[in-house]
């Protein structure tokens, strides 16, 4: 007798994991060489030089009880100040280190915070389009998933669509800027509005709605462009941040969860998120980590080779006639599907070992992701397949 | 508008995080050498050197993308295959690298077994003295936590009582063996014993009773006494397995769930583990720590100082006029608290900064536990607090 909701979860999994399992499966009977695999955001450059230093540093040079020992549950004194330290340094924020829980990645950063919204009839937004996994991290707790749909235009946030469906009920919108899929970073204007609009609807439903600001790519932005860190915007903001992407450690599950002084009940929503967490099997994040990420909180992400993926790319595509908003951020573009249906398109693509991703879980089943955090060479490589099939 | 179940999770905190964490703070008021922590079963006993080395090694000499980039969710393939192989060399199993998915420690190993079994109405044993968190465990995912009274005699399995418990909503048995907190190694002849009950009940209800083997002390055993691999006994066993202790990697987060085929609905049970982590946040183990823990999978645990202590403090409690069995695994010993309340008595000894942790969350309200990962030198300067205490 197994529960059949987590045996469908098990069952049919993400799309993106999937593709990326087909992948090494196809890379074993075609030759690596001969699959292109635009699926998952797994960063194709190194972690920088320091952070392997500093794992060897690290290990070599502190107590071996301390490095490897049980943490507080929130972790360690000296990472967590340095979360601190490094957003008020940036940012001209008053965090205290007692506002960072430090996670496991992300993901429960996200379901911690989640769980901790998860009243009866709660419901909690998404824009499209948006990280797939919002969907079950959300609705597996019990909470109405409610799915805001795209701007097309610039891929910002539909603001008007937003108000038409705030209710009673809505506990938060998850942000995701810059975005994964689209790679748009929304604007200090867009972000403004919105926080007038939660604001304001706010006071009318009587409670705070919280932004969930899922912030993995916010060093991975392109020509300059502004990220503004969203508690400076409005004070109901809780961060959700990971270090997978700005120093390559995306296996090595290190992120934390800032819940700033100035967001509403902010005492008790901490606790409920650390309460939450420890029922998702969270004891400490890995201590070792903790540790290397914090060390090297200013080391910045080499982008050179994602930005020259991401002009390449968009330029390729664009001369074989493909449509997309050309990305500022993150490392994904978000590409309209030749003749309207992605899933089509995707199946099409696969079947000639082009690994890309149909837009359906996405919001937007009108448009495909790709994955620019690839090797030049296979860029170069798939080329002709995608102009291939912009032609059929 | 909180989720008041996770507002009470995250504010009345584990009993023991609570004292370890008390005990962090009165240190630093009264000298750390005035504080006796036995709270927390935090090894003492640092990582083997070769886990330091392998570390390095894997840092410095594999592909770094490689090291830490995503794995699949289950882990990578070197790291299954070596557990699978490990455990069918010690063993004599027959486990396959499919039958392991690796996790981030031993609670979101239980957690996720947890909610793979619960469906409604469901209910979960424990058998007294049981880990703490179990009960939170079970009933945070709506399953009945259902706790068998102790056998005060050897501190094994209460047999009978566990008849008399079992319902047609059982679906499984939480073993811990080598037992926390009682240091107890259940015997091959209890778990036969055991084995032929739940084969029967099972029988008899209609469905498979598994039993979760939580096994984070399996290498920590003293006077080369027996550990049986419950799998070989019981075929619908589930196993959890954690490197905290064995490796002295607590903070590290890095284990397994192992599923073998032998057990009911083997494959469905897998998925469905697969499907409770996802929503539980998690993406992979932390990459590193899969490659370390397996490449050290035979590196034996230096039990010496542990074994030390334990005789240590078994032989003074006992000459004070303290009753406890005498632990033959793990590092905690069960003692039973002189004049009948295990809280009393913990709240006398926290007066004069001898942290030990009452057993009402254990399930007997008339012991204590004490960790013996400690320090020699704090287990001499503790004892005539220990004895000072017995005689008041």
């Amino acid at each position: 007798m197994l529960n059949q909701t987590m045996l469908a979860l098990g069952t049919k999994r993400s799309c993106i994991r999937e593709l990326f399992e087909y992948g090494l499966k196809q890379a074993a009977i075609v030759g690596k060489e001969n699959v292109y695999d635009y699926s998952l955001g797994n960063p194709s450059i190194p972690a920088p030089p320091e952070v392997n230093e500093t794992f060897v540093r690290v290990v070599k040079e502190m107590d071996s009880l301390a490095v490897h020992g049980y943490t507080p549950a929130p972790g360690a004194a000296e990472p967590r100040k340095a979360i601190a330290d490094n957003l008020n340094t940036r940012f001209g924020t008053a965090i205290r280190p007692e506002n960072i829980f430090i996670t496991c990645g992300c993901a429960p950063a996200l379901i911690s915070v989640i769980r901790a919204l998860a009243v009866p009839d709660a419901e909690i937004i998404a824009f499209a389009p948006f990280f797939p996994e919002y969907r079950p991290f959300v609705e597996s707790n019990g909470v109405r998933f409610v799915e805001i749909p795209a701007d097309y235009t610039a891929f910002q946030i539909n603001l008007e669509a937003l108000e038409a469906h705030i209710t009673k009920n809505t506990q938060a919108v998850i942000i995701n800027t810059p975005n994964n899929p689209s790679g748009v970073v929304y604007s200090r204007e867009t972000l403004t509005k919105l926080a007038a609009l939660l604001d304001r609807k706010g006071k009318e439903i009587g409670h705070a709605i919280y932004v969930i600001a899922d912030e993995p790519y916010r060093e991975l932005v392109y020509d300059g462009v502004e990220v503004p860190f969203i508690p400076t915007i409005y004070a109901n903001t809780i961060v959700c941040y990971s270090w997978s992407k700005s120093l390559s450690l995306p296996g090595e599950r290190i992120g934390y969860v800032c819940v700033p002084d100035e967001a509403e009940d902010s005492a008790n929503v901490f606790a409920a998120i650390a309460g939450a967490a420890r029922i998702c099997g969270h004891t400490c994040a890995p201590s070792l980590q903790q540790r290397v990420a914090t060390l090297c909180i200013n080391c910045p992400p080499d982008l050179k080779a994602y930005d020259e993926n991401r002009k390449l790319l968009y330029d390729a595509l664009s001369s074989y006639g493909y449509e997309c908003v050309k990305p500022q951020g993150a490392f994904y573009m978000f590409v309209k599907a030749p003749g309207g249906d992605a899933q089509a398109f995707s199946d099409k693509a696969k079947a000639k070992n082009l690994l890309i991703v149909p837009g359906g879980d996405f919001g937007c089943p009108d448009y495909f992701r790709i994955c620019t955090c690839v090797s030049k060479d296979m860029i170069l490589r798939s080329l002709p397949t995608f102009e291939a099939l912009v032609k059929e």
